[in-house]
């Protein structure tokens, strides 16, 4: 396999970096080839702005969606940003490593999301018609590659639960999983995370590793989440609603769009 | 009132940018005081990293929520993180404007709260006992103040509505609302949501701007969304699990910590 590890923590000496090297470490010894995309070593730009743009008018409003577009297209797109999109291209595996900064990624692995996703390579791809909204949510230039989130977190477990105040941890990540990683097609494993940061000490840190290695062990075989595809005959075109009679009855929001149950249409 | 309002948007030409100066102006008119803080405009850091934190010795390992704890306190953070703090603590109502890229904020603003939003002022207050977990969701050192977003979103409304496969917008949007709005102690007030940006013309454009003037003339009265406060008997401790006797039986995840029912422990 070949595996794209983001890595987006500022520093090196950190539990991160130590996950980051544990997980690199058993792909190299199961024989894959292993790239890193190091954002803060590699000082990446986090904000979309005029200068990713550089066939841009100097006068001409920027519309980030058009210029997006116009520059992929016409591989204009900034050297940094070309550069991932090979990796990603390159890569049959993704991995997001990032700690949770309020409920959500840091800012430099949204900034390279903002700019690397680019319009026409990612998104606004395929047709639509009564039948199809486009390649997106399963379908896509991406698809049959595989994606994973690992994620370290400070507070408690239990306060991510089904009931806990912060939110269920699925639903938290949801919006990456699903709406940046499957939305291109990736097939998207469940996370690794890992709580209480702060407190773990060496004693604590070797199981952590340990649970780390056997999930790079199991990259190829561990089942994905099961996302509806959109254009599996799941939804209604053009409102992109799940079909009235899917889904359990007790299920609303995000879960809706995991089909656990396995229904069909 | 005051009214602080965080704008993140690249282009001052844009859908957005009309809409921060019909805002304003509608804000004006009613004689608030108006403050903006135009991230792009200012050139604003968004990367977490050791420039930060200026009192840090070089070779000591970062630890962003230490240093962050550490330069809150001794007032050594960077003087455009400390004019950020100034303006949430000047401000009795903070609005955050951006557009919704890949169902998130874009990373200037997200590197606005993982910068601006430190331990000590935040976050990291209060006591823990075995009945209070700190002083966040419903309390801490923003309470009393309200907060709004404003977001506009390239997709269809109903790809956002409660079965449609982006995600209902209040859960996209309930861990900016619930985890960073409502955890320091704001009141946040529902968003204000515009759909299919980029096909609002002119004659588009009038009826949303109406809608906002009137969301601008009502901030003071509109209530806020039901959060439940998690000091206030909801929730157990320390797990901050809301009780088993509460939420609707239908419910889960993210609706959960809303009372829309009104019920009591």
């Amino acid at each position: 396999m070949k595996v794209l590890l983001v890595f987006a923590h500022p520093e090196s000496r950190s539990l991160s970096g130590a996950l980051r090297d544990v997980a690199i470490r058993e792909l190299e010894a199961q024989g894959h080839e292993v790239r890193v995309s190091d954002l803060y070593a590699e000082g990446w730009k986090s904000e979309i702005d005029r200068a990713d743009f550089p066939s841009l008018e100097p006068d001409a409003r920027l519309i980030p969606v058009v210029a997006s577009k116009k520059g992929f297209e016409a591989n204009t797109l900034t050297a940094d940003v070309k550069a991932e999109i090979e990796k990603l291209l390159w890569a049959d595996t993704l991995i997001l490593q990032f700690p949770l900064w309020w409920f959500a990624m840091p800012a430099i692995l949204k900034g390279w999301v903002d700019r690397v996703v680019a319009y026409g390579f990612a998104y606004g791809v395929g047709e639509h018609s009564d039948r199809r909204w486009g390649d997106r949510y399963g379908e896509g230039t991406l698809v049959g590659k595989r994606a994973m989130l690992m994620v370290t977190a400070g507070g408690w477990e239990e306060h991510y639960a089904p009931r806990g105040i912060n939110g269920p941890i699925d639903d938290l990540l949801f919006p990456i999983n699903h709406g940046i990683l499957y939305y291109p097609g990736y097939d998207v494993l469940p996370p690794f995370v890992v709580y209480q940061v702060d407190r773990l000490d060496e004693t604590g840190f070797e199981p952590v590793a340990e649970r780390l290695r056997e999930r790079m062990r199991t990259l190829a075989t561990t089942a994905p989440i099961p996302y509806r595809r959109q254009n599996g005959g799941d939804y209604l075109i053009p409102s992109m609603n799940l079909r009235p009679e899917l889904g359990d009855p007790g299920a609303n929001g995000f879960a809706l769009h995991s089909n656990q149950a396995g229904d069909v249409s």
